[in-house]
């Protein structure tokens, strides 16, 4: 049995949606059928979701909505339009789409997640309809009728434990369940949404939940590749990586899958098989349990990103300062900001964080207080900041791993301002000014793959 | 001015106490001489301080102390001999020691404290005699005379603030002011001593307090060296290093100078310049503050300790649990626990501690609670770890450093468990098994000095 999700691109149009109904009428297995909203035809045209955020914009300014509604409901209607579907049994989503404004909606926030809930909802509904136009047993499944419930956070929910066992039952249905993504219903009866791109997160609860032998997330490239291929040009392509891999690679840009939705498929174990809606024959990208994974090399992919700040302290004696650390994680509690790393000396602290956190308003009130309370002798900001990951199940004791990293960034005079090695093992992490990362993943994957 | 601290084992018998007072006599501008007391005169002779802390035992315990008492008094008996000081000019100092047990002391830990620092009292009044019989102009200056005001921990006291300014105004004195190490005294008028090896602390503080142009630290070796002698037969000696690059070096097992004591040279920016006592022509090591140092070289020294364990921690989505290291910072707190360094990745956490901290019992039973609180998916204790130094002004914004010192490891199969960099930008930390860390200090010390 096979959970099935398809991402926007290959639910955009017609031509699109056609390559899905073959997909899923080549294998029986795939029991599970997990629908995005409708994304992007062609580069500037805009997604649904996109639209559904400002059809909710305006309804909340008392703004006129109707061009919006036309626009997003052309999107369906050229859909159906292909299919030659009836426009009797397509009423009801129409009229579901223009009622939107007149629900009742607790606050602002479920407004915007009942909005943006229906791009999925009415795509899964649409997709129905052409699935059972090839006469295939096709059933459109609502979240409030399959019991998937989640947290009461209106745009970045959560699922609920009791989720799994609702859906468990689903699975001896006979029909092809079609099931949109993205969104849960609250114990109120709410929509709530993961956040963006979470139909990856929903697809793999679905695999969780009926204990799928396979997770398969069709999307629009033929697999992960080692390396980002506006940096590589024709990356080698991974053939199977780990969960843990995975993970690592996401933390620095990987963004083919969402970094959520692997745990789900975790904690299932169920493999995840990343393949192209255009190309469905090529393998993809398989994503595995570590205990089913032989390496074949020594690294798996390097990734870089650059949304990095970081914060330097120096104070003497600093390491025997009982609840200096403390007291600084108290004041990024106060302002709400996580970090991300803390590498500390002798006498000096640097604390990583994801800069997009901060205004310049937060930074330096933030700066100022820990000046104020911690009163170190010195303290820098370093706002361009890039982290490279360098990973490879095929690295854990492997001696020589850093040496073959580091030398040819020193050829390319490459500075190295962090190294983090040693929290995971299979990964090694690099800081670098945001200018050179692009060259150090070049040399990294000059390095292991040439 | 100078302030002068002569070491143990300067001041272990008649022949280095006369080398001692020669230095005194050669430059009219050693105003504050600081004694230890009588260190080891041989590999197996017993230091004064601890023969004072067995007669504090055996006093505590209500033992016969006089053959403890006979053998402290004949160290300083055998001095006055060589220098032909009078019985009657003596005969204060044995009243003094003899009437220890009988003072009252609020409790053991104060009893203990002012029996050790007579090993430092006895002595700067023994040098003081000897000293007078050269016809210098010597006075033996009591702390509670200098205002040598410290906190109220009986053994591992910290100075007091205003102490700075009581010494202060002893700069004007003609005479040769010698003054004990190793203690200072409560606002209760009691004796407390600072963490063993203190003297170095009392020199340091004297010549904040003085204001003076440098404070020479007389030892028994002629200068700091690259590496351990034990590890590199030879090693180079570094003739001028900062206050940072030493203080970097101390934290992986340099011990030439008290970790502690460096940081009122800091506070006044007095230099340090570390000599031996048995040759003092010889220039030693000159200790700066950063703005006064020019790198000669990339590195100055590389040091490594074993005296370290790491806890490993895993589990998924933990960068995203707001208050994981909190909670485990709050249960170290709970066993009186500090950690030394904390790297992190995208799901695991390295903690490492300074494992002279733990008994098997504390440490399983941390383990324990971090188990039941943060429910990890993985724990891990690793018991053998070292951490290696490399440090050196010279590396800041250099390049390729951490090429040559990860390259010579991986040729001689050496595995590096851990690397932190960029926490201070004048250091390269690496953790290693304890087996390989001679064979790390090796390669990288032929690197960077053959």
């Amino acid at each position: 049995m096979k959970v099935v999700k398809f991402g926007g691109s290959s639910l955009a149009d017609g031509e699109q949606f056609e390559k899905v109904v073959n997909i899923i009428k080549a294998d029986q297995t795939r029991k599970v059928i997990v629908a995005s909203a409708p994304g992007k035809r062609f580069a500037n045209d805009i997604k649904v979701t996109d639209l559904l955020i400002e059809f909710a914009h305006k309804t909340i300014n008392k703004e006129d909505c109707s061009s919006t509604v036309k626009t997003i409901w052309s999107r369906y209607h050229d859909i159906a339009a292909y299919f030659q579907i009836s426009e009797q049994l397509l009423q009801p989503l129409l009229q579901e789409l223009i009622a939107l404004p007149k629900a009742d909606y607790p606050n602002q926030d479920y407004l915007m997640a009942s909005f943006k809930a229906h791009g999925e909802k009415l795509n899964a509904q649409l997709l129905t309809l052409v699935l059972q136009n090839y006469h295939l047993p096709a059933y459109f499944l609502d979240p409030q009728e399959a019991g998937f419930m989640v947290t009461d956070n209106a745009n970045d929910t959560q699922v609920m434990p009791e989720t799994y066992k609702n859906l468990e039952k689903w699975s001896s249905r006979d029909n092809v369940l079609v099931v949109p993504g993205f969104y849960g219903i609250t114990k109120d009866g709410l929509i709530a949404t993961f956040s963006r791109g979470g139909s990856d997160i929903t697809g793999a609860i679905w695999a969780r939940g009926i204990k799928a032998d396979l997770y398969e997330n069709f999307t629009d490239v033929d697999a992960i590749y080692a390396a980002d291929p506006r940096i590589i040009t024709h990356p080698h392509a991974i053939k199977v990586m780990t969960y843990r891999e995975l993970r690592e690679l996401s933390y620095a840009g990987f963004s083919v899958f969402h970094d959520e939705a692997i745990i789900p498929a975790i904690e299932g174990q169920v493999p995840i098989n990343v393949k192209n809606t255009n190309h469905p024959d090529l393998p993809g990208t398989m994503i595995v349990p570590e205990h089913d994974f032989h390496p074949q090399s020594i690294i798996t992919g390097v990734a870089s990103s650059s949304h990095f700040a970081a914060l330097y302290l120096h104070k003497y004696l600093l390491n025997k300062e009982v609840g200096f650390t403390l007291k600084l994680l108290q004041i990024f509690y106060k302002f709400n900001i996580s970090y991300e790393h803390m590498p500390s000396g002798i006498d000096d602290l640097t604390v990583i964080f994801d800069k997009r956190q901060f205004n310049e308003q937060i930074r330096q009130q933030m700066c100022f207080e820990i000046q104020q309370a911690l009163q170190p002798d010195q303290l820098e900001w370093f706002d361009d900041y890039a982290i490279i990951m360098v990973v490879g199940e095929g690295m854990r004791n492997k001696i020589g791993v850093m040496k073959n990293i580091t030398m040819p960034l020193a050829q390319k005079h490459v500075a190295i301002h962090m190294i983090n090695q040693g929290a995971s093992r299979i990964s090694i992490m690099l800081g670098t000014k945001r200018a050179d990362a692009a060259a150090a993943v070049k040399e990294i994957y000059q390095q292991f793959f040439k």
